[in-house]
């Protein structure tokens, strides 16, 4: 089943491979069903796990996956992180906490373009580790890496739980590869600022009462979608500060003319 | 006590200004605490709630914030999503769904680069909406963006959980400001290709093999430390192919002339 499960890989076959995700020592099958998720997520799918503290399979893990059950059957269970490295070329061993040994720090942003240059080349097969969820990897377990991969976080409070800190490197490392990610936006703004919501809501409230007044809303029922559509037009269009004063004119200046022809 | 609190401002002055968090209309209060420990961790601060489903405050807010509460303390809660936008010059509305309406659509990182254009010119506030768990943004709380934002995933998989989604969006942000994450990292391969983990393993085998075989670890205390010294030096230099079967030779020689010396 697993194996022609199609959201397993939705990406041409000439993307590059996703790196392995190694879990040293997870506590919590919640967690580790809770990971997969994020992987699946970024459309990183092979999971490898070290001692599970509770066992596996583990029915909290599925319980927990929303749907990621592909990746946990796939899932291969080792009893050392050494085993769970062996055929990798390079390893990446995920901490917060500085080590008194000597390697190679990796932003997420550098650590995805080093394992798309890795991948480019030919079939070089990259792992990320990540330890048990309170205390982190060893020192015997960060041994077996490359290099040291720290997400860039808020100084002052950087504690991830375990899943989120899966998420972030597998959606880094999807960011770097995906198609769809790409997409720029460009504004042209001339000399003017963007107008306040509240400027272009009270100019929207003032449209509103005068076109009741006008009879504009025939059908009560039609009147709210009516009312989006026209929010909706001018709130895309970022009315400016300019903008929205000359539009209060406008109205003023429309209505004025109906009064005056109904007067 | 929120006020002096200095997680919430790790960063130089100069820095842009964090978007606002919009959350609209959450169910658990549980969520809306994982969502402010996930702003906290990439230096956002300001939120804003729209109807909470429970009330508000919420204590299972506080119990999952971990430690976040300081965010949760200075939240601003709104009875509309008009108020909780109007005196905010730029807003997404983050959605997976298509909608009927006509908006710009922003990645992650064009959103992140839209917010820093904009903080840059002067103090424009920018804010981010998210729908509740379940059901996402309602069209009539959408109409209130300027664009919409869309967290691009594999798009076989990609449903995440608020707190997962606010931690995404957050974290581009944050990425494209961070002094913190710029490092990158360069290696140099010439025209080898690198080894195995196993390769380099079978290697260390044999040396500490030797090693043990010629007396060198004299206080068996010290054996594992010195052979974990051993191994980080070996990883972290990541060997080559060449450099294994170079170091194989060299293990064979050395040894080889101990023998004969003893022998």
């Amino acid at each position: 089943m697993a194996g022609t499960d199609t959201t397993l890989s939705p990406f041409p076959k000439d993307i590059a491979l996703a790196p392995v995700i190694i879990l040293v020592s997870p506590q919590l099958g919640e967690n580790i069903g809770m990971c997969a998720r994020a992987m699946l997520n970024c459309a990183v799918t092979e999971l490898r796990i070290v001692n599970p503290r509770d066992g596996w399979p583990n029915p909290g893990a599925t319980s927990s996956a929303a749907g990621a059950t592909a990746v946990l059957d796939q899932a291969n269970l080792y009893t050392s992180t050494k085993d769970a490295v062996a055929d990798l070329e390079f390893v990446l061993a995920t901490t917060a906490r500085p080590r008194e040994m000597v390697k190679d720090i990796y932003s997420t942003d550098a650590a995805a373009k080093e394992i798309r240059q890795r991948n480019a080349g030919g079939i070089q097969k990259c792992g990320i580790m990540f330890g048990p969820e309170r205390a982190g990897l060893e020192n015997d377990d960060v041994v077996f890496a490359n290099a040291i991969l720290n997400i860039p976080l808020n100084p002052g409070f950087s504690s991830l739980n375990l899943a989120q800190a899966v998420l972030l490197v597998c959606f880094s490392w999807l960011s770097a590869e995906n198609p769809f990610s790409a997409q720029e936006i460009a504004t042209e703004m001339g000399d003017t600022a963007p107008a306040k919501k509240e400027d272009v809501e009270f100019l929207l409230a003032q449209l509103e009462d005068e076109l009741t007044q006008g009879g504009f809303f025939r059908s009560p029922l039609q009147k709210p979608t009516i009312l989006r559509n026209i929010r909706n037009f001018f709130f895309r269009s970022a009315p400016t500060q300019q903008d929205v004063r000359t539009l209060h004119g406008i109205v003023s200046c429309l209505t004025g003319k109906r009064r005056r022809g109904q007067g």
